[in-house]
C-alpha cells in the first residue's frame, strides 16, 4: 500500500518550523508495510491545500494531512478538503460539548471563545478521529471509490497520539491483504562514552552491519545509537534476523550499550537503584539542575531521588555540600578533589545511598589553557566507594551540559552495578 | 518571484533523515523577496524525480532541487531532469580532472573509482554551479522560455555553501527587475500565560493581523508566539508596516508579551535582575531542577543565580527549605501555603534577593479530583513581597514541567518588575 503525506502550514514553508511529523509517519507506517511515496508541503491558503490534496488523491487514493486544524482563522484544512469531496460542513454538537467541558475543567479565564467553535465543524459523512492529547479532533473522509484522506493535527504530540490511538488500526486494516506482507523493521541499540569510529573498530567485521543488514551510526549528545534495519522480509523472518544481528553487536560492544530503542539512561539508572533499594541525591554546579531534571523526568522517580543542591556559586558548594574552602583554593572548583567532596557532600546531606556530582566549564567563557571549555569532572559517592572521572567534551554550552549529565549517569550506572569505572 | 523546492532522497521519505535544507532555503530566499510556495519530497527513483520536477516547472517555472547528485547508482537527479529539458548528458573533462586531482590530494586508498566519473556527467547546455565544499557540482538548466531548475547537493553544508557562493547571486539577479525588489519580512512577539483563542479575542480587529498582514499563532510550551508577516513590499515599507503592526499588538496584548524574536524568558528575568542588582535562589519539587537548568543555561547567569534546592522528597522540603511539617500535613505538598514557605525558604537559605519555588502534580500518576495532574503552584519571594499562583496545565509530564517552569519565570518577572501578579 502506498500513500502520500501533505504537510500544511506557512511556518513550515517559511522555514520557521522544521517538519518532524513526516519522518515519524514514515517510520510508523513502514512497520505495517505501508510506504510513503511523496510528501508535499504547502502554506495555509485554501487553494494551495485543495490543489495539493486533490493531486495526491489522484495519484495514490490514500492521503494523510498534518496541520491546519486549530481554532484560528488560518486553519483551513477541513473546509478545503471537504470541498474536494463535495461535502458541506456541519456543527458536531457532541464535539462542541466536549470542547466546552474541557474549557470549564481547566478553569481558563474568560468564557468559551467563539473562535474555538470552529474546531467542532466537521465535513458531512466524516469519521471522527478522537484526539486524546488536545482539542482539535482528526477527520477521516472517504469517497465512494474508497479513496481517503485522514487529517491530523500539526502539533507533534497530538499527531503522534492520534496516529497510534486511532489511525494506525484503520490503516493496518486497509493494508492487510491476506498475503504475508514484507516489512521494514529496525532495532536500535544505545551506546554512550565511545565515539563512532572507535565503535566501528570494535565491531570489526560487523561494522557495516551483521547478517547483511545495513547498520547506521547515529551520533547525538546521548552517545551513538546503532540502528540495524531489515528490509524485504516477512515480519517473523525480519525479527529473527534482527535478533541475531543485535546479539552480534552486544557480543562485540556490550560494555558500551546501555539500552535498546528509545531508552533513557536516567531510566536505566533509576531501575538499577530501585532493584537494589538505593536512593540518590545530586550536587550540581555547571549543569545547574539538569541532572536532577533528567532523573525526575522519569515517572515514579520519587522512590529513588531524594533531592539535591544546585551549587552554582562557590559559597554554596562550601555551605551546602561541605566542600572545604581549602580544596577550592588549592585545586579550583573544576577539579577531581572538588567533585569528590561534592559527591560525598550531597550523599551525606540528604542521607542518600548514592551521591552524584558534576562540576565543569560549560562555556562560552571561563576556559583556561589547563581547563578549556568542555572540561567537566564527574563524581559518584556510594557506600565505601568514591569514583571520579574527567571528560573533555565539545559543543556549545547546552551540548556540553547535556553530555556532562549523560556521562555522570553512565558513571553512576557503573558504580551502582559495581563494575570497573 | 515564486519558486518550488523538490527534495530528493529515499532516506527523507523513509524518515531516517529530517530535512533542514527546505527551511534554510526559505529563510535565505525570503531575504531577496523570493517566496517558496511548495516543497515536494520524493524518493531516488528516476520516474518520481521527473514527475515531481515537471509538475513544479509547469506551476512556477522556477525550481530548486536538493539531493541525488552523489557518485552512487541511486543518484539520478541529473539525467532525470536533463530528460525533461530534452538534453543529453556529456562528460565534462574539466570537472573530471578536478575530481581526480582532489582524489589524489586526499591520498585516498585505491585508484579513482569508475563510479565517481558519473559526477562529471553534465546535461548539454547546462551552467555549472561550483561546489567549494564537496565533490558534486551543482547544475543550472534553463529552457528557451526562461524556466529553470537549479540542482543542489543534499548534504546541508555543501548545499548552504553553494547557495551562498553561486546560486543566490543568480536568483537575486532574476528576482530584481529594475524596480525596487519586494521582500518577505516577519516579526515575532512572544507571549506566555494566555491561550491562542483568548489572545485572538483580546486582539479583536487585529486578530487576523493588523495592517492587512497575516498573523500566525504559534503555540508551544513557552506560550503562544505571534508572527506577523509582510509580503510584497519593498524592504523599508515592510519594516514600517511591521513596526506599526507590532505596536498594535503590544497595545492590545502587551501585558502578556515578554519578548521579541527568539527571546528566552529566563534571559529576560536574568537581565531584569542584573539591572537591579538582585540575586536568585530556587526551590523545586515537581520540576526537579528544570528551573535551575533553564536559568543556568544562559551564559553569564552566575552573577545572578546563587543556587537552589531540589526538594523532591517532602522530608527535604522540611529539612532544606524550612517548610513546616504542619503545613504539609494540613495543606499538602501541592498547595499555596507550601509553595509560599518553599519560596521564602529558598530565599532565606541562600541569602538571595528573589526566591522562586515550584510544587505540583506532573503526572502521569499522583492526581486527585481536587488536585488533578497538571495542578502546579508557583511562588516568588522578594523583599517585603510573597506572591503565589496556581496554574492548571495540560500535556504529558515533560510538557507540564516545562510549562510550570515557564509560568514560574513569568511570575518572577512580574515581581521583579514590581507589577501586579
Amino acid at each position: 500500500m502506498k500513500l502520500e503525506v501533505v504537510t500544511i502550514g506557512d511556518e513550515l514553508l517559511l522555514g520557521y518550523t522544521i517538519d518532524t511529523n513526516g519522518a515519524h509517519l514514515a517510520r510508523e507506517l513502514a512497520g505495517v508495510g505501508v510506504e510513503i511515496v511523496r510528501r508535499t508541503t504547502v502554506g495555509d491558503g485554501a487553494d494551495e491545500i485543495a490543489a495539493a490534496v486533490r493531486e495526491a488523491i489522484e495519484r495514490t487514493g490514500a492521503v494523510i494531512t498534518t496541520g491546519g486544524l486549530g481554532p484560528t482563522s488560518d486553519d483551513l484544512t477541513k473546509p478545503s478538503i471537504a470541498a474536494i469531496f463535495g461535502r458541506r460542513m456541519r456543527m458536531d454538537e457532541e464535539i462542541l460539548e466536549k470542547l466546552k467541558a474541557r474549557w470549564k475543567v481547566r478553569g481558563w479565564a474568560g468564557g468559551f471563545p467563539k473562535s474555538n467553535e470552529q474546531q467542532a465543524l466537521i465535513p458531512e459523512g466524516a469519521r471522527i478521529l478522537t484526539n486524546n492529547h488536545g482539542t482539535a479532533p482528526g477527520i477521516w473522509l472517504e469517497d465512494e471509490r474508497g479513496r481517503w484522506v485522514a487529517m491530523l493535527p500539526g502539533v507533534p504530540r497530538e499527531m503522534r497520539g492520534m496516529l497510534a490511538d486511532t489511525l494506525m488500526p484503520l490503516i493496518a486494516e486497509r493494508a492487510g491483504t491476506g498475503r504475508e506482507t514484507s516489512v521494514v523493521r529496525s532495532r536500535t541499540l544505545c551506546t554512550t562514552g565511545i565515539g563512532e569510529s572507535n565503535l566501528a573498530d570494535l565491531l570489526g567485521d560487523a561494522a557495516r552491519g551483521p547478517e547483511g543488514m545495513p547498520l547506521a551510526y547515529l551520533p547525538g549528545w546521548e552517545g551513538v545509537d546503532l540502528r540495524l534495519t531489515a528490509r524485504g522480509l516477512a515480519a517473523a523472518r525480519a525479527e529473527e534476523a534482527l535478533e541475531r544481528g543485535t546479539a552480534t553487536l552486544r557480543e562485540k560492544a556490550g560494555e558500551w550499550i546501555y539500552g535498546e530503542g528509545a531508552t533513557d539512561l536516567a531510566s536505566v539508572v533509576l531501575d538499577e537503584c530501585r532493584a537494589r533499594g538505593l536512593t540518590i541525591a545530586v550536587g550540581e554546579s555547571c549543569t545547574g539542575g539538569m541532572l536532577g531534571a533528567r532523573l525526575t523526568a522519569i515517572p515514579g522517580s520519587s522512590d529513588v531521588v531524594l533531592g539535591g543542591v544546585i551549587a552554582y556559586a562557590n559559597s554554596v558548594k562550601v555551605a551546602e555540600l561541605a566542600v572545604r574552602q581549602e580544596t577550592l583554593d588549592t585545586h579550583g572548583a573544576v577539579s577531581e578533589e572538588t567533585v569528590r567532596e561534592m559527591a560525598a557532600g550531597a550523599r551525606a546531606r540528604f542521607g542518600a545511598a548514592i551521591g552524584i556530582a558534576i562540576t565543569g566549564v560549560a562555556g562560552p567563557g571561563g576556559g583556561t589553557p589547563e581547563k578549556p571549555v568542555g572540561t567537566v569532572w564527574l563524581g559518584v559517592a556510594a557506600d565505601g566507594r568514591l569514583e571520579a572521572r574527567r571528560i573533555n567534551t565539545v559543543g556549545d554550552r547546552d551540548e556540553i551540559r547535556r553530555r556532562a549529565t549523560q556521562a555522570a549517569l553512565a558513571l553512576a550506572l557503573r558504580v551502582v552495578r559495581d563494575e570497573t569505572a
